[in-house]
């Protein structure tokens, strides 16, 4: 019956691709946006149109960033002798949060996971290797999630890195297994950082 | 530490303003249009857009329209002798889905709520009472929801509506279908008890 509504049926279509919106939440989000004041379903189509005109990935590190460097591979403060490597932006935002850590970020953008088909090519471990090469980086702080695939991640990765020379560490042990950094109070991901341990 | 992502922030932002998303929830769509395909986000903002301009309300009955009249209003072979009074055009949505009913509706677009200020004006009633005097309306099925908003709605429109003459009727109010006589609360129950019907 809502066959005669194209624009609405389209957008309650568009919103339900996102994670997590099913039909009803769409309904629901679209009724909503059909009572809510104009200006404000205008600026989040503008933010979303906005979204994939400015934000990228860091030419360095591969965070999100609007420019070619991200907000930390351009402070100067940062210590580049040291890398985190994580498998997403949100992680990095997670051990930024903690602010027990100021040194700089490599993300992966994954985890190695050969059920799904993910390998060594599909991550930025190629890039990551260049930067060690290139860049005077003293320690690599591996801290991709402790689920099967970041533990592997990280086996792969610390490899890699040692046969370079370069001192690998891992956040400790502190985050229960199988969760996910993204979601770990601060101040555990702030002990993690602290206790981290030789590989 | 995402002050320096201001398109990031401002997504973000505008997302958390829809109801039923938080922070993070925001943050996580956020991240996922930041990676999805361009074209779902340009299709989405396109969406949004056209909802606006193209989606209003039915001149007529309130129900959201593409157009001066909704689907149901342009219908020629609803009946128009009888209109459905509901609270918003999801239950409209609801009623439709039951394929039981064939005649007009009206939305009122909430219900009585002095507590939250919501008073006669605020609802589509004015418009109501014109449509029974100028059309001949023959039936009033209150639809309002079975709570006490709905309830005081729905004493009041009844009110109105005899004072014109017409037949006011109110959904039947009793145990749902497929659902144990143990579980359902001790007013529904009893409303079914006083309106036992005839098997």
């Amino acid at each position: 019956m809502l066959g005669s509504l194209p624009a609405f049926t389209r957008l309650e279509a568009e919103l339900s691709k996102l994670p997590g919106i099913g039909r009803k939440t769409a309904t629901r989000l679209a009724f909503h946006l059909l009572r809510t004041n104009e200006q404000d379903v205008t600026a989040l189509a503008e933010a979303l149109l906005e979204l994939r005109r400015k934000v990228g990935f860091c030419r360095s590190c591969f965070h999100i960033a609007e420019g070619e460097l991200c907000s930390i591979c351009a402070d100067p403060q940062r210590d580049r002798r040291r890398l985190c490597i994580v498998q997403e932006p949100q992680d990095l935002l997670a051990i930024e949060r903690s602010r027990a850590y100021d040194g700089s970020y490599h993300v992966l953008h994954g985890a190695l996971s050969p059920l799904d088909g993910i390998g060594p090519d599909d991550l930025k471990i190629a890039e990551l290797m260049q930067r060690i090469t290139e860049e005077s980086v003293e320690e690599i702080i591996i801290a991709t999630n402790f689920s099967v695939e970041g533990e592997a991640t990280a086996l792969y990765i610390a490899h890699l890195c040692k046969q370079n020379g370069v001192r690998v560490t891992r956040l400790a042990h502190g985050i229960p297994s199988g969760s996910d950094l993204e979601y770990i109070d601060a101040g555990t991901v702030q002990q993690a950082v602290l206790g981290r341990r030789e590989f």
